[in-house]
């Protein structure tokens, strides 16, 4: 099977940002605690929203992926198909009830997502700041795969 | 959108199953461990193998991924895409050089997985046995979802 050339980080920046911006996108959320005395990751598919270079989601308030990042700041987030993917590195800038939520952060994410958490009971925005941003399809990707670090684009 | 009636626990087992089976399927693997005094969960996407009802990752033997599963011994892997989702919470029940692993771990691995690891250095494969298997698609199958309890299907 012959393999694409590897993209430049001037198109991998661009086709990075167009997925976050795709509509209804979902992204794998990994986030970790300690249960039953056993250090776990947790791993679920949310709805994404790509907001001022903020990835937001709405969670349940006392889910699993709430309570890990409320303790301890940190998540890892994965989009794409895994043959085109994009990692994300966050950590957590602000968690709101979404009654409490301002406009345009509530009205940003039921204008991408594919659903509106104000219309449940319990939910709350997660506010993510990406720190690292990493993105490839195959193997030739590897390198060169680093498009954010420290939190600044070094494309 | 209309959506589809929630399948049947049987349905949802066999679909399971053919996944598991997929050749060429990739699985995000989830794992934890403390960096930088932070507890933070590691995620990436890897070939699987499903053998004899473990999955089977091969992965560089000081990557994050063998690191986190050597010391805490638990994984959570999610497969399909994100309206599809299998969900796995295993535990480690081998770790095995690819130059040591018998013929039938390294020979079904090759033959599910996109590659054979035995070309390249530094490669282990995790035996990963489910603990607890859950499959959904829409919201309207979240309830029924486990299929697999305590390492034992319930279906």
């Amino acid at each position: 099977m012959s393999v694409a050339a590897p993209r430049t980080a001037t198109e991998r920046k661009a086709d990075t940002l167009a997925m976050l911006g795709t509509p209804a996108i979902d992204v794998w959320v990994a986030s970790a605690d300690i249960v039953n005395g056993a250090m776990c990751a947790h791993l679920v598919p949310l709805s994404l929203a790509w907001i001022g270079e903020r990835v937001v989601i709405a969670v349940g308030s006392d889910s699993a992926t709430a309570r890990n990042i409320r303790e301890h700041c940190t998540a890892r987030l994965g989009l794409g198909p895994t043959r085109d993917v994009v990692m994300i590195d966050a950590v957590l800038e602000d968690i709101i009830g979404v009654a409490e939520a301002p406009p345009a952060l509530a009205d940003g994410d039921a204008a991408q997502a594919d659903w509106d958490p104000r219309t449940a009971d319990g939910y709350v925005y997660i506010v993510l700041r990406p720190e690292r941003i990493q993105a490839w399809r195959e193997s030739n990707e590897l390198s060169g795969r680093t498009l954010m670090r420290a939190g600044c684009w070094v494309v």
